[in-house]
This record gives C-alpha cells, structure tokens and sequence, in this order.
C-alpha cells in the first residue's frame, strides 16, 4: 500500500478509545478490554479498515482486533470509525512480529487480506505465512488455529498453502475466484478496487489443531 | 474426452506386448514384468499416451504404467507405441476402481493428468481425488504416497486440494501456472492444445506417508 503522511496521525491514534496502546498490559486478559468473553478474531494488516468495521457491525458476539504497523494509515480507519460506535473492534498499532507478548493463546480466528506478497525470494520469510510468522500464530491461538486469507497474488497464495500445508495446517476451503462461489465474505478496500479491473480473488481457509 | 471408435480395437489390444492382460495375476509382484525392482509410477487415465511415453523414454530408470479404462483410446496409444521398444512401459486397461486387485503396495507416483472434473456436485464422488478413490490408493501405494495432478479446470484443482488435505496429504509443489514456473513437465496432449488457447495449466504435488 502507498502510504500516504498524515499530519498528526499519532496525535489521533493517542488517546483515541478504539485503540489499545499498551497491549502487552493485557496478555491473556482481553476479556477485561471487551468486558465479555467472546471468541476473539484478529486481522493482521487492517489497512483502512473497511473489513474489520463490516466484519464487527456484522458479527456483534464476536470480538475483533486490527493489526496495523503504519500509523498513517491506522489514522485513516479511525476517521472512518469516528462515524460509529462500535464496542467489539479494537486496533493495535504495531508489527506482527510483536504478538507473542501481546496475546498468549486468546486468539481464535487470524485474516490475512491482501497481505504483501513479497515476491523475491530473498523476502519470502517476511510472508504472514512463512515459517517466520507460523511459530507465533500458534503463541496466540486459543484451542483451534484458524486462518482465512484472501490475496490477488498467486505467488503468494502458493507459498501460502505450501507452508501452511506443511506446517500441519488442513486445507478447509480454497478457491482460485472467490466471486464465484458462494462463501460469505466482505470486502476490503482492495478488493472492491481488484474486482473492478477484473482480476480474480484467491481465497484460503485452514484450519490446526493446537496440539499436533 | 471425445471417443472416436477405432475399428478392431480390442484386437489390436489382445497380445499386444505393451498391455498386460491379466494384472490380478501379478499382485505384490510387478518386479517380475519388469525384470527388476525400480520404482513404478502409475498415470491413471492415461489418454492417448504422449506423457507415459516421453516420462518412459526420459526416466529409463523408472517403470511406468498406464491406466486406461477405455479400448479405444488404448488402441491410439498402441499405434504410437508401435515405432519403439520402451522395456519400462506397460498398459492395463481396466477402471481405478479396480486398482486395488491389481497393486499391492507396489506403486510409489500416482499421476492424475487431466483427469474427468466431474464438475457436478453430484458427481463430485467419481473424481480421482475424492474419497471414493484415496483409500484405495493407500493399497496400491509403497512407503510414501506421492499424488502429482495437473488440470485445467479450477474445480476439480480445489476439490483436490481439499480432498487430499484433509486425508492427511502435505502439499509440497503447487503452481497456478506451471508455464511459468521451473517445474520439470512432460506435457500431455490436452495441455499442448490448452497452452495454445492461453489456458492455465495448474500443477499440484503432495505427499502421505502410508502410515499416516
């Protein structure tokens, strides 16, 4: 994503309610944040938000955290959230590396959309789906692993069932033209913007048990 | 694929040296058609014969074998076979549902190439990848099981993906586009003529070890 500055983009991120700034505070108490123990789902690069807004206003007994490295663009989903009043949506402005001290076995449902492919190979451990990141996912994960991707990018979408296949991960559900099918699904910002130039939406869902 | 009768196919069939007529009788002993004990790779619906040729010719340290269920498409292939002596090719002309009275844990590649989509749900139990087929593999398959299915129809390469995951199959090697990739492949008929109309041929690998 080009990321465009916003001035005083961490001005609106201080203090703002929709965002938890002192995260590892809560490591395995986030039922105090949402004052409830619904199952907690987290996206991992939220971007501007359109999905993480749809999916809670959609799923009220379902807790969602956003995940979101740039600042610049953390503050353009909390213009947007700024419209409404939404309790079981919280971001985090921070790296994914950093979640093993921020969730400890709290987490039950991870969505990587339109994640960077990193297409050379030299990069393909900073993949959300490399051996880099698997390792962590499970430091999080409550009970049973669940990760839903969604991407534009073949490579990626390749590397992705390899090293999730491998990695003990069962392939639940996959299709190469997500409009084609049936599987209930909302749409982020890039994916409006890909639908409309034609091009097809991979999407993967896996699932792991705990312990294998 | 289209059928065209070929007159006297069965008789050109019948003491054909490539066919083996009776394979029941060779269960748990295929060294000895062979004359040694080199692995056996077997392509189910082996079609008019270009890939089991060409991999026979390149790999004459492998057995193959072809499976064909239908007369007349083994008729063309015998046509072909007729300029060469190839000692590590063998034809038997039969249905996979039949495989497990014919191998005894004595094949270690099974290739599925272009295989019948079946694309209706109802049909969805006669493809090769379905649970009707999987555990009869486990019977014909030595140590590890290793499934290799290229296809041109998205259908039947997510069914597939699905199917073998959940039976316990790890994807090793998948492409979205095997032209584009620096996978060795021997190309079938069908794939020459859907490279040639700007089809995408997807490629799959995945592995089981037969005690899993």
């Amino acid at each position: 994503m080009r990321i465009r500055n916003i001035q005083n983009a961490q001005e609106m991120i201080d203090q703002n309610p929709y965002v938890i700034s002192n995260p590892q505070e809560f490591l395995g108490q986030y039922q105090k944040i949402f004052n409830n123990n619904n199952p907690i789902h987290l996206e991992i690069g939220m971007g501007k938000g359109d999905f993480l807004i749809n999916m809670a206003l959609q799923n009220p007994n379902l807790n969602f955290i956003g995940l979101e490295k740039y600042s610049s663009i953390v503050a353009r989903a909390l213009k947007k959230l700024a419209k409404y009043q939404i309790p079981n949506l919280k971001i985090i402005v921070t790296d994914a590396l950093n979640l093993k001290d921020i969730f400890d076995h709290e987490i039950t449902t991870i969505y990587l959309n339109f994640s960077d492919p990193w297409p050379k190979k030299r990069h393909a451990k900073r993949r959300l789906t490399s051996l880099t990141f698997l390792p962590i996912y499970d430091q999080i994960f409550n009970k049973k692993c669940c990760i839903i991707q969604k991407t534009d990018n073949e490579g990626l979408f390749e590397s992705s069932i390899v090293s999730l296949s491998n990695y003990g991960y069962i392939i639940k559900e996959i299709s190469l033209d997500l409009a084609n099918t049936s599987i209930p699904n909302v749409e982020t910002e890039y994916e409006k913007k890909f639908k409309s130039q034609g091009i097809k939406i991979k999407y993967l869902r896996v699932e792991k048990n705990i312990n294998q």
